[in-house]
């Protein structure tokens, strides 16, 4: 996508399944992804919207659930997921601070396409998702505002790019330069094709604990070139899941929960600062938000198919979260403060990923 | 059912639903119970098996969800129950010490049935509930024997008795004799018409609170001809939840855990000593063990159609406890230890439930 | 207190606990409650306040743990809450649009409150809690301000309005005009003398099940007075329960729980369509943000003391939601939409509560 | 410990952090461990006991937590857990079938130690864990009896076997010969020296997914030496997990949730069919079965520095499983199946594991 260097393009391949044609979650079909980007001085942030499908996403619901791998974050959104087991907006990340501010600008937004909230059926859950950037950005500011939430919604597209951008314009991994990351798998049933893609706003771990398919190579990086590397970790990853596999959200829930396995092999241990939270969607099967006279049907694999997507979706982490290290911009943000891009580091020091 | 004067034969009509033809869990289709009771000088124990269909449940598998009101308890199975939201044995319900025995007579049961297993399939989720008897009973003796759990399983029946019988022979409700109660509800819904049927295993709360319909009977007998009652509570209940209902797990979780509500208007705090488990299962679909070649369809109602369901649940629940109440009769056990029948409290000093 | 004619004044007596002081949830020393009540035509609405203590409640964070009764609802903070079992923010209380603006405001008040946040020491976790009063409100027009949160976080008091007021000002309750209620127990241990408070936001429930201490008063009113009364229940119920008993977050968790006792026993069933969370918070002692050099010392009590608290919490919730039925005034408010007051039917028709 | 080659002994070292004396879940003073090993034709399984202390554990319990990383799996005891936050009975491990006799001969254990239970207290909550051994054992026989899980209980001790023995015997690792292995790390802080201890249960993984310290040594042997090698993952995996740190349960189960990092790092993908349960303790401090006048005082680390915890774990996690890998003896069981020892592979290919 967009010409950025992706892992693979370093000759990095994560994992056995084949990725999609984009390997990105936009390989789901009716998924778009559209950012806004604020980058200048101490204004290092912006967003992400994900929109799950390209219909009315209030009217056909999709079935959803999240997961928290560490809950000392302040995404929005998941209670009524848990319980209804549907998404019923876009979904929005950004940074930390301005979650209210997504929120208020989500529900004006599914006001405005959907005039019967509020009048003659209920109300509207907003999901928003968040990581702190505070150490690029002047966070405290909150300079994400609504018409930059509205703009990135009005602009997803199937290709989109990755790194230092939207929501992940301000964001660290790894002690380096983080932010938006995606990839996918395909995966074969006898019933059908089917496609995992994810999209993960990278914002943890230290140097140190990096690793690349196997290989150490944030000790290396530690004992060569970046010994007297600050590196604390006050991170959080928000990971989101999209599918077009035939699933309940229980069965949803069991594979967005492997997103782990991924994220621990890029060297993660999961720090006590970090808001690590997923949220997946199947885009497989709508659910009306108005009752029909029957009962619906649902499609839904049988458990014994389901390694398959275990399996996708821990290389599809894996490999996003690498994304975006690979491809984020080096940027200088609130107060000096600035991290290496890993890119600039390959090159200027002819560092080998293999 | 059996000729036992139930709490509607005394004029108490709980809820505003219709209950079943047999106002007992039974109602709904293929569900059978069995009992089989011990009691005799120290020995006031026993077991009831519920049957959730009549065919192979291992090879057919049923929709189930677990939900946990207090946990000071021992039931088991319900990791595997939550995880895959199926249910493949039938449900036990015994005393608290013999649940190892319980579940290791259900291994045995399943194996029998099913020579695949542990061969060229997986293993098998024993489901074993449990309240503690050992007021009543000498639990330390953990009288109930292999033989007494398959008996239970082999002579189940759609009609069955009430109170002081199989798992119930025990035990407490409300300082008075408790045990063994069911009742059900009707669900007319624009598709069809369904059926929501509860058992219980009453083990719990101290007379004061005792409730029926709305009525506080508990507070009245304390104050007149029980004063001096010794009435700590140290007890239980399991609430099996049965229904033909087409939901999947998460919906099906969202009904059972309604039960609370029937069992607060009796009178119920909740106390710290009392497991307080409840397990559902749905009969509408079966789920197939062996994986086939395409998805499997389910169908569910639409969650708006969910409130009727909700009502059911805790009405069931309510009338199903005040059953056990009334229908036990008064057990002289270990020690002399014994408590009175309410239904002999209710004739001896021509108490008016109404 | 504010001379309104609460439950306790119609000669109803929900329980066997004595209640604090002031029979409210400020009766735990240090919670205030602020309510900002916007009422004017199509503008019923407004916000209430909890502050949890009088210091700085980022820096002296409370022990907290919330509770999904039915998670159809748009309650923020709740994920942090359960996994660092910490308070550190006021709470707030308004209508379910609002809640974006509600959390954007509390971040600014916490941000002004503490200069390092964003700067020296992480981000700021805001807990919103909502229900929908689009009935009586045009939520539509996101009526409560930044402002007005401010107001209210800044006016809170020990004595507080209750009814129709603050984030209350367009609820109902079993189809009546419900809002804010509180109520308060207090509990005797052999180590001291604790209390628990309970305020709630009420907005659930259909006339015909509203019981008011076993007495089944709303199919009653429902068969004389009101027989043509449209009830859909659309609702929801926030409770916010404080308390000086020092105990652990999973204690606390499983005292909140408990609430739905008191709940029920007004008549619930806990329909699908409502949010209804709970939030609890002890001030027994203070975790501080910043880490000592040596290990915390918490006191808290032992299991089996549990019980008093698991009655408090019921018997604090089902008086509330009394109060705040029966200390709401009426209103018309949207499209001329209106709901009689509990208080005028008692008055007009001369209805004993006894 | 007993002269087995571990990993470390290979010039394996995982992480950074340092292992105790014995690298072993025993550094956690007062734990032991004893297995009682059943290895014969077509019995190839057993039983593995861990004693969290020496004293009495009913009476003094300790601080615990558990944690379903897949719940495919009958372990029991979990629901108590969770509601009281104690561990209050030694820890068996067996295979699947066995589980029934397992809970009953500890429950028998208990009662033998503790003649007040069930008599003047109340009951007892058995906690057994398990992985499927069918491969290698016929699991139908349901070989472990009573006396074997008294053997075990009876003959713990600080040095232990790891691989093919108790629980372990007819367990497989990444579809090599698998079993028993544990690892431990210390953790200095301010205020003292704490340890983490593991054991694990290893009975998972396809050989082509085997990761060993970043090396994807799986693929490089299914590519070589096994290249037609059957590797079918129905497997699972127990860890437990002992610390002397002081926590609450919620602290503990957030630092037993990250062992699924070290789990990840060897390479699982958390397969459908497998039952990975995580159970945790902590000895640093006692609560007492029976409530004492005052308040119980808990000390208790700060949020702040539990990321060295979690760290630990992972760390310790996946040493634990490379333990059980390569000090596995190769076993010929039920119907002559058998698996290949990792060690003997390493040797007899003469491979380096560096």
């Amino acid at each position: 996508m967009f010409n950025q260097k992706r892992i693979r393009d370093y000759g990095v391949k994560i994992g056995v399944l084949e990725p999609g044609i984009h390997n990105a979650i936009t390989d789901v079909e009716g998924v778009t992804v559209g950012h806004v980007t604020l980058s200048e001085k101490d204004k290092q942030t912006g967003v992400t919207a994900i929109l799950p499908h390209q219909g009315n996403i209030f009217k056909e619901k999709l079935i959803a659930s999240s997961h928290v791998i560490n809950g000392f974050g302040k995404t929005m959104g998941t209670i009524q997921m848990a319980e209804l087991g549907t998404l019923e907006t876009p979904i929005l990340l950004t940074n930390t601070l301005n979650v209210g501010i997504a929120a208020d600008t989500l529900i004006d937004y599914m006001l405005d396409q959907n005039p019967e909230i509020g009048r003659t059926t209920g109300t509207v859950n907003p999901v928003v998702a968040e990581c702190n950037d505070m150490f690029l950005n002047d966070v405290r500011a909150k300079h994400v505002k609504s018409e930059d939430f509205i703009q990135a919604l009005e602009n997803t597209s199937v290709e989109f790019e990755e790194g230092s951008v939207g929501a992940g314009t301000g964001m660290l991994c790894y002690s380096l330069k983080g932010g938006i990351g995606s990839a996918s798998r395909m995966m074969e049933m006898s019933h059908g094709k089917y496609t995992i893609g994810v999209l993960v706003l990278s914002n943890f771990g230290i140097l140190s604990d990096l690793v690349i398919n196997g290989r150490k190579i944030g000790q290396e990086l530690k004992e060569s070139i970046l010994e007297s590397y600050k590196e604390e970790d006050k991170g959080s990853i928000i990971v989101i899941v999209a599918t077009d596999l035939p699933v309940t959200e229980r069965q949803l829930n069991r594979i967005i929960k492997r997103s782990i396995t991924g994220l621990s092999r890029t060297g993660s241990i999961i720090t006590n600062g970090s808001g690590e939270i997923v949220i997946g969607f199947s885009t497989a099967q709508k659910i009306p938000h108005e009752k029909p006279e029957h009962c619906l049907t649902l499609s839904i694999i049988h458990e014994e198919e389901i390694d398959l997507a275990f399996r996708a979706v821990g290389e599809a982490t894996e490999e996003a979260v690498l994304n975006s290290l690979v491809t984020a911009e080096s940027v200088v943000g609130r107060d000096g403060n600035t991290r290496p891009a890993f890119k600039d580091l390959i090159e200027n020091f002819n560092i080998s990923l293999l």
